[in-house]
């Protein structure tokens, strides 16, 4: 059932694709029609390196889209539910963004350059395309386009201190989702203290394709007593932290509420912005389903590939999106929409994996 | 250098894809964010039988957008420089569709059901996301979303006898680029003769997942004696044809004059379209550049993954984005974007390859 990748012009390869091609990547995915790596040595050697020691990722699949003009922030706006009025030049914001009728179009990260100018770092879907067309629609005086900028990420235990090699001390004091831009040889990046793992790190925002090998070769020079290996975002350590998929674990179908992401959302302000009276209507009521972590109980099960029904006397009340084994907490660790009635912490059910029928359980948080 | 793609739920499967996998395939493409098969037995034995039999295709990936309201057929305007005016409800129309500064966002079928209600059948963007866009900025009056309909592709020379088998003789009336609901079981689907390929044949428009398989099965069932097999766009057959591919071959940095599509813009006439100023005013000097079909010399050259250079003298002057050895043809056939002073016919110039530097030529036209 593995079957190879065809690659084709169609499918970008990223600045960074010839080094983690040198570092023997084992497959990949495609992302925003570009290459993602998901295996170096494999899933577990990769999720073990990534907790103990340091790990560079190419994650140029993460575009950015620029907005650019007199009209960048007020078209910000619009674009999300969260409130971005205090938001400080210096952050980074994830922000649901969703349609006219509150539905999830990407959760993407905003960063704020002025109030002229801002990136929105992509998950998968073509963002682009739904910001651009508002801003045509709206007759706005903005300009959107993707810069040629491809994120690369420094991520686990020993980050700050490879990081403090190759950029300064200075780099120690980014806090959380703030960022600042520091020098790079001859030229410079801004530098976030962000990424797709709950093991700590940074996220290097590398401006000019031209310059990928180079910070990525400075990386591993700087590192070498590190440990630092090639990595990639890794399915056991984001499921057991909670970090969510756009396209697997929520899409199009689903609300912000669904997604646990109601506290970025403002129900009570007067912000306005798309989808607002569709939230408003669902928050009333509260949401008839949402997102939560969930165990299975067993063996070591095969990796999710296609949604799992979520099973409670006949009835399908959910379903997993993501599901792995996971050797530090000894279990196997999902993600899953559930419906209201059967969301609670401590509720069993069954489901149908492709290894036969499991018990499975709520659990009250995260692993991770 | 070939890796294994790692399956999630982020990439969606398709209602056939239980049959695609049991026909054996070999490998997969990504496409608007679903599996698209790129070989069954290898792409030069899939070739010779695509151009004496008749294949099955999962074209799943090529989804619906649908323009469903009163002002359906006034967006649909809005998108494409193509002149709608005089389309039929039983026409397929190919509609380049273009940003408000005149570049391709997508190369699409339009399919039009009546004023009401429209699709459009993409290719590899989220289309959806701009005509959502525009429509939610410009306040009109039309629900726009995916339905649940995946293509499916009879294509070769015996495509009328098999679907004649399955649908009956009102197929063969069916004429290039027109449709026609047709009854199945206890369903009915729209059937178009189109297809991504040169050899004739349709699209089955399936509507509601739950009949994929059905449909499937009848068709192999009624063509074991025509040797139907599986099958997929073929890279070979395509380039041989001068199919595009959006993505690959041309993307939104292009303009539709320079994919020669200027015959599907109104140029002239009083439609007005997104994107019309900045085409009438390239319109007037000529593109600068433009796809032209060309031939690389010397024994069969790997396909390409990434664009190759166009060398003539010291200086880049295109770029070649799709090429493959054509055993019909004995010759590299290959597309490429060629600058405006190096784009006649017989010109010749050097390309670099993974197997080594070889000379091309600009041919007078494409092979099929």
């Amino acid at each position: 059932m593995n079957q190879i990748i065809a690659r084709s012009s169609r499918l970008r390869a990223t600045p960074f694709t010839p080094r983690v091609e040198a570092a023997g990547v084992k497959g990949y995915s495609v992302y925003n029609r570009m290459l993602l790596p998901t295996a170096f040595e494999s899933m577990e050697a990769d999720y073990h390196h990534l907790k103990s020691h340091v790990q560079v990722w190419d994650v140029a699949v993460e575009r950015q889209v620029e907005l650019n003009g007199p009209d960048a922030t007020k078209l910000m706006q619009v674009l999300t539910p969260r409130d971005l009025s205090k938001m400080q030049s210096d952050q980074c914001y994830y922000v649901p963004i969703v349609d006219e009728k509150g539905k999830m179009l990407n959760d993407p990260v905003a960063l704020k350059h002025s109030d002229t100018r801002w990136w929105i770092s992509i998950a998968d879907s073509d963002l682009l395309l739904w910001v651009k067309g508002l801003a045509v629609g709206m007759e706005l005086n903005v300009d959107v386009f993707e810069p040629d900028v491809s994120p690369l990420a420094v991520q686990g235990p020993k980050a700050d201190e490879l990081m403090e090699r190759v950029f300064g001390s200075e780099v120690r004091d980014i806090r959380f989702f703030r960022k600042k831009r520091l020098e790079f040889a001859n030229t410079s990046f801004i530098v976030a203290r962000s990424g797709y793992s709950k093991q700590g790190g940074f996220e290097i925002y590398v401006e000019g394709s031209e310059h990928g090998v180079y910070i990525w070769d400075a990386l591993f020079e700087a590192g070498a007593d590190l440990n630092v290996r090639a990595g990639c975002p890794n399915l056991i350590e984001r499921v057991e932290g909670g970090l969510l998929s756009y396209g697997g674990d929520m899409n199009m179908s689903n609300s912000p509420l669904e997604c646990g992401l109601g506290k970025f959302c403002n129900l009570t302000g007067d912000i306005d912005y798309i989808g607002k009276a569709a939230l408003l209507r669902e928050a009333e009521q509260g949401p008839t389903k949402q997102i939560r972590p969930i165990s299975i109980m067993g063996e070591p099960i095969r990796t999710l590939q296609s949604p799992w029904s979520i099973i409670k006397g006949n009835r399908k009340v959910g379903q997993i999106t993501a599901a792995v084994w996971s050797p530090d907490f000894n279990t196997n660790v999902a993600i899953g929409m559930v419906d209201k009635d059967h969301w609670d912490p401590g509720t069993e059910f069954e489901t149908y994996t492709p290894d036969g029928r499991r018990t499975a359980r709520i659990e009250e948080k995260f692993w991770n």
